[in-house]
């Protein structure tokens, strides 16, 4: 332990603030960049502005504004990040999943149609589709890794809600993109099989995501 | 494993409902009741109404409504809750900690002035206060266990915000209460000294949290 | 504690079983039944024949053969299972996810091509799709949440494949059948956006899925 | 991963040793100083003289002597910390929480009245206190982000313990310090409202602590 | 939730104490048994003259008297525990590992020699032995697993060691009887390859360790 | 944070993955060099020819191949590994433990006599030991930490097993080896007590390790 103690104690006092040893040597806890904790301020737990407006929608009607770790250096080992979702009219936060964070989500404006997708059961039984109709002030939770998605079904007023996540570095996976969208694109062989369509189908949808889709 | 296959699969994939395996024999996971997974469905990860509305505000002019593994039970082993935040015209959510849970606050009405105590250092320094003023959009983090506080200094306009948490049962410890008003007292002898004041100041202000705090 | 001493440590020793305490009340640790430790034997840490044999491939061509906590009560808390899958000529595990497990695989015999794809990258970037052609002894990783498949590419001869899971209960969601063969349905509104299709295209594939597919 | 086999499997076997892979470039693992694993030995594990002289009691009568991963640097990933409280007569370890570890302690010498405060109970409940005097051998738990004390109260001896945390680096709250003596002081329009006094009560408070405590 | 709010909120507030729903249905976490939290008390936190006393040493001349979950059932879930260790003259805590915990001890009293061995090397290094010999206020960790001693190595004077791990229920596996002294016996074909040694040698050593050892 | 938000972001997705944010300064994350995500690729999620040939074995008849962390980079903070067992006719894998992982076990060819030994109990109830023969296809649990072993019985044919293992890094400790042929050797003054028997048994054992052993 080559630093001098007080150096040291800030640091551990805050647990979750790494810091730069040496100047030229920059310190990464989970591979993010630290600061030396002497320099470390209220600014590293905060972000301006970050969810108070409108953004525009992408071209499924949604918008996901996600604050976590390179957001807020500070969130780095603290579980949890936050985001504001928009829904344009009739638009949708398509089927999803994050692969390391339980998502629990309240509307803010208008309404949602929401719902996820159990794991496979033993068959005869299928995945179970469990969904539900959000108006302001209601809460809805989605587990860890379960597909699911939020729907604003009205054709004319947007829509807003408030996401919490249990992870500083969630992850997301569009379902659609990471399926027919990917670079380079899976097999079509592959897909075909898994879908039970013909490879010309695959090859369609896989040729629409490649022209459109930037999510 | 008694149980039949399927009843079990079922439990299995949800990873997060567990189930009552025979009617007089409820079973729990950390202490809460669980239902039988086949009798699951969307009101388990669901709380309506929950969040919408301004709720009267306490003594020191906030109300925190909070929800967690007691209002959804499908949260249980999930590690996230949520809240509202209701600030009236010069109201705060007074100084407090969460044992169990970091916490990231955005603003969605009014302003907020924020702020943290880091832990101890090493004399002759002294422990750091961070704050901020918050408004509407901002985001901040209040770390694991850390003394923080919310503040709406507009005496006008109330104040509303959101706030995540990374545990489905994080606690909460106000600190004035929890240090002059717990049940029994904690003895005068040792907060005088704690505090550096009179016991007589600290019999008053006993006093005062047993006549009026309910928090 | 009101059980006697040597009943209690007995089960502290082992961590990872639990036990009956009377025979009125089975107890269960995550909801699985727990015999008393005085009967804890070999066989809580045991399946016999389990992943010996060449098992009927499904309609995509594979069998996935777990064992898990189910198969073996002893493997409760201790984060690990283990699985042999069979591929027929030109059969597919399909793209799928496990929600709580990373998974590592070694083939056996025959040969097969890999996958999986990242999480979203920012626009423009897609997400990637990583793959490679594994043949007898080679090892794949398939990251936490990550949508993945096997493919054997070989016409004529079956392939076989042992996999390991980071978890003694790692769920797993075929996405196809998640997405187009829920119970009930996922609503074709939704579905269309999101993959870019007409309904009546959607409803075709849940049409499919409901008269062929159990998984 | 460039380098050579044995180099790395030495690190792997300790797993709680880094290293230093070239002379200008020190790893660190959590933000500390790592070592080469060659050059790791028995003194990386090891405090001399760390527990066992009677140490100067500060203002409110006590004095903590914590061996945690800045003293032990082979304690880094290992969870756990030791520590020497020595209390003089009358003497008090002030109201204080951990907000990164559970506390165990038992007596070496002397007496021990010690207590903790619960979590916020529902209204009408207040914080219940849980208190106990302590003997020599004695053992008593503060979990995890609770607000704790020790107090001796015998006027003419002083008292020992040892306290073990749940932590490397379990970090320490005195609250009158955090509350009262922050840099820079807490608004004392917030701490009147949420203390129940006067403003210039709680400026006399942060007077204090300004001029005589130095934790 | 079939639970009063006030009945679940007090045992959200503590999070260690689960609770007793119904008299004739005792609840478990870890399957430990839990008590209703209107009577959780300082007692569930409390273990009475517990590591005062000097205690017989057994035949290897130490006597080890650990304080975990099954004596402080407020300690469930809250990983640490703690001991005293007392060691005749020429006594020793024979080489053992803990599966679950990461062991830090403080002499009190006398002079240990102390030490651990690290897990497998590379050929052709050797596990390597880390040891040191401590006086009172030393301290010392052994890391999770790794096999470990402490000899007493003054003929004349006892000595005495507190010391703590990082978990409520650490388990201890004492070497020489878990592999001489198991019940049934290990096959003797086994050992002497091991140990390479003849057959007869681990039959006498093994029925030594039946005739003589009670741990 | 000075990277680009691209260069952040795909470092997110995979979360496994860190990187090196300047040629200079090469990144880790627990001590491991990490990669530009930018580079990534299948190679690092994959080893070839890995587990498919036998091996030569050692002098008690085995060879562990573990693909752990050191072999695939990417398996960083992913908590799981493979390896496969060769065994001689009459060939064991010895005692030994896994400090920080349970291990999943099955047989690909041949027969297995396994066992494992669980942790000390109240006298005089003395360390159970568990054991089975296994057959081809058979699966058994190897508990984290405990004492354990595996010999092939067949003196004509060998056999071969595929183990998985619930640490990216789980480290073996090989119990005679640490005993008896530590570097430096344990004092004969501990091992004869700790193990009942004469000094010049134990000097004669740890010479046949130093002549002989390399495992």
């Amino acid at each position: 332990m080559a630093s001098s103690p007080s150096f040291l104690l800030l640091a551990a006092l805050l647990a979750l603030v790494s810091w730069q040893a040496i100047a030229s040597d920059p310190v990464r806890v989970n591979g993010f960049v630290c600061k030396n904790p002497m320099e470390v301020n209220a600014d590293d737990f905060f972000k301006a502005a970050a969810l108070d407006k409108p953004r525009v929608t992408n071209k499924v009607g949604s918008n996901v504004t996600l604050i976590n770790v390179m957001q807020i250096a500070g969130l780095n080992t603290l579980g949890i990040s936050i985001a504001r979702i928009d829904y344009a009219p009739l638009g949708q936060n398509p089927p999803h999943t994050h692969p390391r964070a339980t998502e629990i989500l309240t509307v803010l404006e208008g309404t949602l149609y929401v719902g996820f997708v159990t794991s496979n059961l033993p068959a005869p039984a299928r995945n179970k589709f469990f969904s539900k109709v959000l108006n302001k002030g209601d809460v809805f939770v989605f587990p860890v890794g379960l597909i699911h998605f939020q729907f604003n079904p009205n054709p004319h007023q947007p829509a807003v809600a408030i996401a919490a996540l249990s992870s500083q570095n969630p992850g997301a996976i569009t379902i659609a993109n990471a399926v027919f969208g990917s670079d380079p694109p899976i097999s079509d062989d592959v897909l075909a099989k898994a879908f039970q369509v013909e490879k010309n189908t695959i090859d369609w949808l896989q040729a629409q995501f490649w022209e459109n889709n930037h999510n």
